[in-house]
């Protein structure tokens, strides 16, 4: 006997914008309304000092519960997520209708997705993305995992958020690091992927603030055109079928650096955006020239363009080695061949990274 | 600004059913062959004995590492999980070509499942199920997961294995009593879906074996018929969008009962359907009489018909809202109405309950 089945799941999921996503009568109503039983919320440390008490003013009508987390790569773990499975138990989450909501940087949001894609196998959660970062990438994605064992995102799940409320008034407290850290995934993109969103960066006044991102509606076009480059970009092939994807440019050799000297991943992905154009300029692909002009953006972004992680050449090798792996044995390893414009190399050696560190070192 | 995406995934699987499914030719060679790196193969501990030297005869020509696991329910938990996501990260799992291959009961296949599903964000899986629970209900099913905190499969996900082989002849060492285990969803799946599964249950011979499974075809066929039906059932709504699923008779005392008391999951099951076919006798939905004869045939298949947990109100009043939070606040109890046809009660009293206890107590 032999059976074999086929069958199709459709997802779906909103990302709107808002400025009042913690106004009672704001894009969260329905969510607070349609909530059966009591709603989970769990939210960024950083944040609950400056947004405590609107967030408690726009739940007093709803049963609910808090959980704190703290925010930074370190805590995007297995422990944070049994914590929030932990309260999912205590306040008996259903299967459909009460929704967990999270509210915080891109560490958190990964990680309460991640619980809420295993538990139960699968039960609804709302966003509110509150850094640069998550309101521009991990907003328009259906990603959710934690690092584990000295990987990076090993553990996960493909879930995505049913709605996702993008506020850039929480910026208004966001460090200008850490508004640069977000940068570094707005510059990949339009590396690789749009000319416009790349002009925008190119022509960002050099004195921006955190409060120009939170308040100018400028800031919020760049923003917004960002998310929307980034949704096209994703729902193409939301479940990554095909392992050569342009937006995994800056992601190559990133990963490991990351973990091991604690670089945020907004500038690693700059500086590996960096490194596979010296790639690139080392096999013609583009102007040696590009690559001083490329530097430049990244200044204004305020991202760096060196770091130690960067300039190991064992460790970038090794790092590459295990994308590999995610790519399944193929290096597909994206680099800009023009503004908006990109190839795939699957062939790159460990003499050529060499020089390609060794070209930035000259050139930038 | 506001975006939707909605987007549909293909999920696809295989089951076949073959004697051979640990010969070099048999079903798993061109898993075997076009695994690229080293294959991690996971086996329960309890066929290992028996069949480790065949297995590792199968393995002879494939770089592989295995992992042996201990079955049994209180095994089904995120340590055992780690452990064999540690085992990936040592055989390295590539994203797509390394599948790992698990051989064993459902425990086993259900916690590899949980496993591939989160690693990488979701890895394929092959299982070999050993015992007839798992060749007959797990194989036909995309559920992964394991027990936590004092819940029965309280994290896992849909993730189908992408190929299923059903080989009989593991079932010879099989105990009686973990036959009729398996017994317990074929006897569930009959009396709510299927008047000729169920009389073909009624037709066993008073003295069968684990050997008669194993090797008779009138075994085999009685096997394959309840996999097809089960995969029936099951593949008109995998995902479980409809939470009034006949295929939940059974599993609505039950859970708790297996957790606390150690009875094995499919002598729950069966208990919990006779119990739900007297509620519906306690409604006038099924004849009195039919009590006796369905003890009848659960004590031809060797299942218990009386467990002080289905004595005890509390706890299966307990376990029903439990369970109703998983169908998201409704009851949706599954009772048969007559052989093979069902109805689902949604008000169900306590009083009716202890009622339904108590008749069970003078009938049977
Ligand atoms: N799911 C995806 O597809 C996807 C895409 C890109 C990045 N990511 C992940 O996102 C993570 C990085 O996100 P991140 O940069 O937001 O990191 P983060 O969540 O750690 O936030 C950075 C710091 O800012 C704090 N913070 C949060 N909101 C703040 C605010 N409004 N004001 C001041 N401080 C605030 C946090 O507590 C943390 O300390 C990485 O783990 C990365 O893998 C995921
Ligand atoms: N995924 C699904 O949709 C689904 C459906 C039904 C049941 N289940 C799960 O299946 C589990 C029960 O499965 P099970 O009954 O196979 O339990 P099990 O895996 O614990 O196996 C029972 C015992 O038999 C041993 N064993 C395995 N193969 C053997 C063999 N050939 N000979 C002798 N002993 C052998 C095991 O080591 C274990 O000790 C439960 O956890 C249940 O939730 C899952
Ligand atoms: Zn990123
Ligand atoms: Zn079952």
């Amino acid at each position: 006997m032999s059976i074999t089945v086929s069958r199709d799941r459709n997802h779906r999921y909103s990302v709107v914008t808002s400025g009042e996503a913690l106004s009672p009568a704001g894009p969260l109503r329905t969510v607070l309304e349609d909530c059966a039983g009591e709603l989970l919320v769990v939210v960024d440390e950083a944040i609950w000092p400056g947004r405590g008490a609107r967030i408690q003013a726009l739940l007093s009508g709803t049963p609910h519960r808090i959980l704190t987390l703290a925010g930074g790569e370190r805590n995007k773990n297995l422990d944070a997520v049994l914590r929030v499975v932990a309260a999912m138990d205590e306040v008996r989450v259903l299967r459909r209708s009460s929704p967990v909501l999270a509210i915080g940087g891109g560490v958190l949001c990964d990680l309460v997705g991640f619980a809420a894609s295993i538990y139960r196998r699968g039960v609804p959660y709302v966003r509110v993305p509150t850094t640069l970062l998550a309101q521009v990438d991990v907003s328009a994605a259906i990603k959710t995992g934690i690092d584990h064992n000295g990987f990076r995102n090993r553990l996960g799940a493909f879930w995505p958020a049913a709605l996702t409320v993008v506020d850039h008034g929480f910026l208004a407290t966001q460090s200008v690091e850490q508004i640069s850290q977000g940068l570094g995934e707005v510059f990949k993109l339009g590396l690789i992927a749009s000319e416009e969103l790349f002009g925008r960066l190119a022509r960002l006044s050099g004195d921006w603030t955190p409060e120009w991102f939170a308040t100018d509606p400028a800031a919020a076009e760049l923003m917004n055109l960002a998310l929307e480059v980034m949704v096209g970009e994703l729902s193409e092939d939301l479940w990554e079928q095909d392992l050569a994807r342009r937006v995994d440019f800056g992601h190559s050799f990133s990963p490991l650096i990351e973990l091991r000297t604690g670089l945020h991943h907004g500038h690693a992905v700059a500086l590996d955006c960096l490194l596979s154009a010296s790639i690139a300029a080392g096999r013609g692909l583009l102007a040696v020239d590009a690559l001083p002009e490329i530097a430049a953006v990244m200044r204004r972004c305020a991202l760096p363009v060196r770091h130690p992680g960067f300039a190991d050449v064992d460790l970038l090798w090794e790092t590459l080695t295990e994308v590999t792996r995610h790519r399944d044995g193929a290096q597909h390893l994206p680099v800009p061949i023009d503004l908006g414009k990109h190839a795939f190399l699957e062939d790159l050696t460990r003499a050529e990274l060499a020089a390609a560190v060794a070209r930035l070192r000259q050139v930038v």
